[in-house]
């Protein structure tokens, strides 16, 4: 392995909590609808209405607020009323609105590796949202920058890291998404350290056990100094 | 006047129509809430809706929609039907879908000033829409660079001249906002050429007169290669 210069971060569910938040939103959505539907079919038909709409809405909270609407007219066959659809618009408002919580342990381990590494953030979905999180979230002066981007593929990193000079094989990705976080970067050449969340989006999860030279998981954000001198001490020794 | 090096053009209502579009989509849903308030309190209450929901939503089409579900419940005292609400929801869609209509004569009067200018695009607004935008324009590859930003202001400009080495002495914003593209120029220095579109959204209105020596006002996209070559000419003469 290449030494590692750089570590990107992913934000959602890496740095701070947001799957949990769209969990529990999608758990009242079900409770608005328990007259009209089973929860289980409330759920399949807004990831079948979220997925249908990613490409006019992209990621995001308002565009997942629309399709919780359109779920919820569909579902009770156009019977709900205009009173509990305001309840989803506030739910989706809510969620705009809510104050961040930071994983515990994130911020003490950005310092700490600031001193060694280039740190860059970067995130998908809705720029406004995203940027009102990462003010927020205190965080944004331990980067040497942060990125809001609209899908996380290979073509999309291969041109950020082009932009900022930086080599895959020496950047490490730590992420919550295979699909986003890990994959792309393992294509690149790059190094990726997953750390799942206990909830994943629906719309990220890959069924597949993987077995890469240059995959990694950890199970805690506390974990990372520790594993990269670790990573570091075993590439001085030529292994 | 400085010598002009750099041209940088607004997107919405000065390349390609959108305002329009807002337009009619009010317009539709003023029918749709026809038995519950007559269509200028509509129209007043969706805008007060829209201005209040800026902070949380931003610019573009799905806040926008949001904003008329909501403007919506309230003009009709919850009595609104979920299926009026799901024509609510299609008319977002169909904004988000609809194809790009160029204003005449913008591509040729772009190809013509790229062998003498540096040429940006710089548009405010919800990243996923207007970078679909960008790419159904075809007009991309004439500019140096497309910048999608949140909000033009002052210090968005300053930061984006900064990144791309731009001396804003030297850089015209052709726009049809005098909020968005035009003041804020001014205010850096740099050169601000208005022009109006038929419709402003309501929120880009400026109700003052402008009288500054780097101001100027055309009818229309066409006349800008002329202008500019009297400019410099001007500007040669020593004037």
């Amino acid at each position: 392995m290449k030494h590692l210069k750089v570590i990107a971060f992913d934000a959602d569910d890496t740095l701070w909590h947001s799957e949990h938040m769209f969990h529990d939103v999608q758990q009242r959505l079900s409770e608005i609808l328990d007259h009209y539907a089973p929860h289980d079919q409330v759920q399949t038909r807004l990831h079948e209405t979220e997925v249908n709409n990613i490409k006019l809405f992209g990621y995001g909270v308002k565009g997942f607020t629309l399709s919780m609407i359109e779920t919820a007219i569909e579902i009770s066959r156009g019977r709900i009323s205009a009173p509990d659809i305001h309840d989803i618009v506030m739910l989706g408002k809510g969620m705009l609105d809510a104050p961040l919580d930071l994983i515990d342990g994130c911020a003490q381990v950005l310092e700490e590796l600031k001193a060694d590494y280039r740190l860059f953030l970067i995130t998908k979905g809705d720029v406004l949202d995203q940027r009102n999180k990462i003010e927020k979230s205190g965080l944004e002066a331990l980067f040497e920058r942060t990125e809001v981007v609209q899908e996380k593929d290979p073509e999309v990193y291969r041109a950020l890291f082009k932009e900022h000079d930086i080599d895959p094989r020496s950047l490490a990705m730590v992420g919550n998404s295979m699909r986003s976080d890990i994959l792309p970067i393992l294509e690149l050449d790059g190094t990726g350290i997953y750390i799942p969340y206990h909830v994943t989006a629906h719309f990220e999860i890959i069924e597949e056990d993987i077995s890469h030279p240059r995959f990694h998981q950890l199970g805690d954000i506390s974990e990372l100094p520790e594993f990269l001198a670790e990573q570091r001490s075993a590439g001085a020794e030529g292994r």
